[in-house]
């Protein structure tokens, strides 16, 4: 296993130096069960996206990449490779990430001959994980620089609020939202998470779960708690990630999300998303109108999942069998509610005019 | 038991016409076991609402007074009396309503001859019930009056959010924030009820099977959900309860509360607080500085009941055990998010001068 030089602990998946096998963290037994699963056949790679053994984007396309690795190994021919590649991409097919990890892959092995595409695979696949942890990082970098700023003024130990689970659990390390946390962490800046407990799939307990792992000093709340924090002035800084950003700053992320935004301004605490610049879709110019938002399965919401007196994991239904219940599971923050746009290139204005400059950044780089 | 000409399935509390007993429905059971208790002493009373099986403040004051109908039956003696009301109004410090109900059955008893107390306490006992029944049903007049413009605006039925539990099950019957919706039915007018989980307690479950019972189309949602409603024009109004609500119009009610207000004051969804007005605080003029917030156990958010996969009612721990939880109860909604104060006496607006004409109506009638 890999990483040299970093804490062992803090990865959700890791692979054998001979790229014969990954392990991962099974996320569906989180935070009540510390299980590692190893993953060395494409369908056992298939079978953990599509259970949510493995969960947040960077995750799901990272570990698709090291399913097309196991496929390669067993099969490098042309045919083989192309269904490998059909059948990794169906296993999530809303996660955008998991499209352009294969992609890439693709890319890279495809035109040179069979024989040699196993070995060209694992150092892609190895590629795409550090270029996601150095993304993370610099993302983290780049919110420091907004805590230190915050923390220069208040000479106090700073309050965090996040929603859902934007940390190492879904990236390859350091996480989006919770990358400047950690970083502070390393810096030695104080800082204290309130974790929002993000029902109805309760993400904030695998945020209470890596914050604990990491050390850092960090308190659950229910979601309707946070806006009386802010009311009271316990809340310095309000950071989320976001599942997508369109090209004038609206943030779709959990469900939730706007309710914290709206208390944020309400509050006048400032309200952050920091996303990968990928995560930035340009074609969409009014994230309320355009983004379909997913309907998930009534049960998240009638049900709860958690460790019983017996110290088995169990599931509890909640509201009478007769009551319907209703799921949207994203939602959608206008970006007049959004102070900053926190991203790998730095931090921008939650605007079409703030972004503009990224755009042009971006489209500089895939010129070259 | 008693309500002649209504629905006897609508009423959390019955009397025997011989004052001799109460029948509750156990509310620490409900939504999963509907259970009655029979109380028909003191101490049984008593410890029903130590344990909560009877909530909300109207049912607990109601419930306190034929405390003291059992208590004087054993003994009516001033001595017993006193003891008793004691013994009572200890039994929830906070709840406004006990110790007006235990003052109110005091000032009607302590002046007559002993042998005479009993049946004086079950007259004063049976009025207290019929009384608060009667100012639900005017709060639920006023309320309907707003509902009945809307629907002659929008010409379709109404899509109603309500937060927490301020219906029939907290009073003695209609509710507070929910009577209106059920002279609606009455009424014919179509509506449909959006109810809020209301974590950590889960307030919404009881919302849910007591709107099932009577028959009112009702969808259940997490707390995150109601802002992407409103967004998306599937709110047409806001009702809730109050615990208080201050001389200036500020609403303290159960946390998350301020989060539904800001999200319909931004889609320009109306926001409503229903409450009989001996729960408006004259005396408070600025809710969020002057009104304590009760911090209540952190185990409420570590976990939560309902039922398992045998029909059992468990508890299911949901974080990590290492993680600290925090537990504010109730938040205050500042009254320029509020759009009016639903009362017995009429719907004033939230402020200071909106509320006058109430407490000088309130003087007026106290002086007669």
């Amino acid at each position: 296993m890999n990483y040299p030089h970093d804490d062992l602990a803090l990865h959700p998946l890791r692979w054998h130096a001979d790229g014969s096998a990954i392990e991962v963290i099974d996320q569906t037994r989180l935070p009540h069960r510390e299980e590692l699963r190893r993953l060395s056949d494409r369908n056992a790679v298939a079978q953990a996206i599509r259970s949510m053994v493995v969960r947040g984007a960077p995750l799901i396309g990272a570990c698709a990449a090291w399913g097309l690795v196991f496929a390669l190994r067993e099969d490098p021919s042309d045919a083989a490779l192309q269904a490998s590649v059909r059948i990794l991409a169906e296993t999530r097919p809303t996660a955008v990430n998991l499209g352009w990890a294969l992609a890439r892959m693709l890319a890279r092995v495809q035109g040179i001959a069979p024989a040699l595409r196993e070995q060209a695979a694992v150092e892609e696949a190895i590629q795409i994980c550090l270029e996601d942890i150095e993304q993370n990082r610099r993302i983290g970098e780049h919110g420091l620089a907004i805590l230190r700023r915050l923390h220069h003024e208040l000479h106090r130990p700073l309050r965090v609020l996040t929603h859902c689970n934007a940390g190492w659990l879904a990236t390859l390390r350091w996480g989006t939202a919770l990358a400047p946390l950690y970083l502070a962490q390393q810096a030695g800046l104080p800082i204290e998470v309130w974790v929002d407990e993000t029902r109805p799939r309760n993400q904030g307990a695998l945020t209470a779960w890596e914050l604990g792992r990491a050390g850092i000093a960090h308190t659950v709340i229910v979601d309707n708690a946070g806006g009386h924090l802010m009311q009271h002035g316990q809340v310095d800084l309000v950071i989320v990630g976001a599942d997508r950003v369109t090209a004038t700053g609206d943030v779709c992320n959990k469900i939730g999300t706007y309710l914290k935004a709206l208390a944020a301004r309400d509050c006048s605490v400032p309200f952050y998303a920091a996303v990968p610049s990928p995560s930035i879709d340009w074609q969409v110019r009014d994230g309320l109108r355009e983004i379909p938002i997913e309907e998930r399965h009534a049960q998240e919401v009638a049900g709860v999942s958690g460790l019983d007196a017996s110290g088995a994991v169990g599931t509890l239904r909640l509201f009478p069998a007769h009551s319907r219940c209703a799921n949207p599971a994203f939602d959608v923050t206008p970006s007049r509610l959004v102070d900053g746009i926190i991203t790998e290139h730095g931090v921008y204005q939650a605007s079409a005019e703030g972004l503009a400059p990224l755009g042009a950044l971006l489209a500089l780089a895939a010129r070259r």
